[in-house]
């Protein structure tokens, strides 16, 4: 491949990705080759061969999304209480997912290697976050990491896709007086 | 319509509701008009003609489904405390979710008059019983009866949806204990 023609390449992948991510924020929007050649001003065929496929493009955009939202667990991991940070990263990540209206549909169905392996390292921040903080007594612990993990992740999604900022902090409300350690058993 | 017409069309609606509603039970299966021919036995073209369009007959299915479940809220507010009658309706409302895997998905952009009703019933029978149970002081009152319920709705059933006992089980815990009344503000 000549210098031109990859300094190209480069470019369009650069052009292809900021349009998918774009598209991921906008509600209604669908994550298509049609409609991120439509964004990007490439032609779809430039789109398809700058990732290798539509479904590697895809995978590109999304775990380029989730990828920092993963490193903030890490980040509130170090630099506040488990208890704190498990409330802060679940807030953070509520608006991320209200904002991101793109990550909760069409997706099914694409192979998606790096969004799988990035979502599996969210789910794995959280539940480090609630083991550290039932740990530490911050969390009840009578129900098992795993559980409150899979629990936590479903119904944070649930209210957030869709949810107002007024819905997501009753939920943490809630959420976090039932996770409080059990007393008197 | 003579008699035996009329009596043919009375059993093709009995028979498609059926079978409707038996598929609505089945992991996977999709709700069309030619999966409730293949289970009825009938023509598709007789399946349309019993309800006058597709999505009248899915529409007679789903109601048809819900309404019993609509009865229980009733029920189970006449008979035990406001609290208890909640937790127990919402346990029975998040087995039926997990045992109609067909109300979770497809429905989406059909015309469906009758199943909307039932579902606004269904909201407003768990809005009643969180208002009768902040009344009689079972549960939080901090937070309004209309957040609760859209919460409680959308948390129960994404964790239903495709969820195990122990998973509800445990989710139903955590809301209690997180819907507690709050003593001490």
């Amino acid at each position: 491949m000549s210098s031109p023609r990859r300094a190209d390449a480069v470019r369009n992948r650069a052009l292809a990705l900021e349009a998918a991510t774009a598209l991921l924020s906008e509600p209604g929007a669908t994550l298509t080759v049609e409609a991120i050649a439509a964004r990007s001003g490439l032609g779809a065929g430039t789109v398809v061969r700058a990732f290798g496929g539509k479904d590697a493009l895809i995978d590109a955009a999304v775990a380029a999304l989730l990828a920092p939202v993963v490193a903030r667990a890490g980040e509130l991991a170090a630099s506040k209480a488990p208890g704190e940070a498990l409330r802060a990263f679940l807030a953070e990540l509520m608006d991320f997912q209200a904002a991101h209206h793109g990550l909760s549909a069409g997706l099914d169905g694409l192979d998606l290697p790096g969004t799988t392996a990035r979502r599996a390292d969210l789910e794995a921040a959280v539940g480090d976050l609630i083991a550290r903080a039932q740990r530490d007594g911050e969390l009840r612990d009578d129900l098992p990491v795993g559980a409150l993990t899979v629990l936590i992740g479903r119904t944070a999604f649930a209210v957030a896709r869709d949810g107002s900022p007024e819905l997501s902090a009753a939920y943490l409300t809630v959420l976090f007086a039932g996770l409080s350690p059990v007393h008197g058993r």
